[in-house]
């Protein structure tokens, strides 16, 4: 992946704030929609209610898929939108987790209308850790990058709000 | 569902064009983008080439997941962003497949600039048959509608460009 394409990576990431979730569920995937922030280190923070069903696919198949895309528009062609899939990890982060401050922080500093959900107890903070990255910029734009590269990428870069 | 309910997921499912595509690879989900169109009975026509690998897993895991969501917008929670969740089975559609001149005439309607890939061999139609849908209209408006009860909806409508 060129540096063009590593700071698009890094833009959409940070600039959307809704992604595509696919879960493993009964032996075939599932795609449901979850607000992410952005840790340091691109690492995924999601916020999950354990009466959601992704939030149970998540502990019994921590592997799972993160697509971003960028928003839809009407002079691009849909095919060249951006976007990128993260294939990762899905962990618990529960509050004794030594990732736990960071990534509320991480949470609240985007959705600060989901504070009041901290004080559930049915609501828990997963962190998804990327183990391979797929990117399409565009057409014939196409990169990959081991998670260790994507987190290097991220890392180089200010953190998000 | 109730009616209002029913009503707000045909507008998604028209209103949009591409979705989150949800695939089986290496016994993990995948996530990836791809543009879709609608048949008169909501059955779901993408175009897909050999060489995406999306295509190869549908070959051989033909059990998938859509995810179709609305556009984020400013004043809008993100958990309140309307979404659907189609799980069905993507069956491969050749050019003797009996459903293959709606499926081409369909996805030709949305997508014009596409009439050039019909042209190369690696392209291929697919069609995905919901099995059950799951509709997110807003904050605790969910609701789900098996495959029969979602074509009955679809095709009560004018059949959308």
């Amino acid at each position: 992946m060129d540096t063009h394409q590593a700071a698009a990576l890094r833009e959409l990431l940070c600039q959307q704030d809704v992604a595509a979730l696919g879960t493993l569920r009964r032996d075939e995937p599932f795609v449901s929609m979850v607000p992410y922030a952005l840790l340091a280190d691109g690492v995924l923070v999601v916020h999950v209610s354990r009466l959601a069903t992704h939030t149970r696919d998540m502990e019994e198949h921590p592997g799972v898929s993160v697509m971003v895309m960028a928003p839809r528009a009407a002079d691009v062609a849909p095919q060249a939108l951006a976007r990128a899939t993260l294939q990762g990890d899905a962990l618990s982060c529960p509050r004794d987790d030594p990732h736990y401050a960071a990534a509320r922080q991480a949470y609240l500093a985007r959705f600060p209308d989901s504070e009041p959900l901290f004080g559930f107890a049915d609501f828990s903070l997963v962190r998804i850790v990327p183990r391979s990255v797929r990117f399409v910029g565009g057409f014939a734009q196409a990169g990959s990058l081991t998670g260790e590269d994507y987190a290097q990428l991220m890392s180089s870069a200010p953190t998000p709000p």
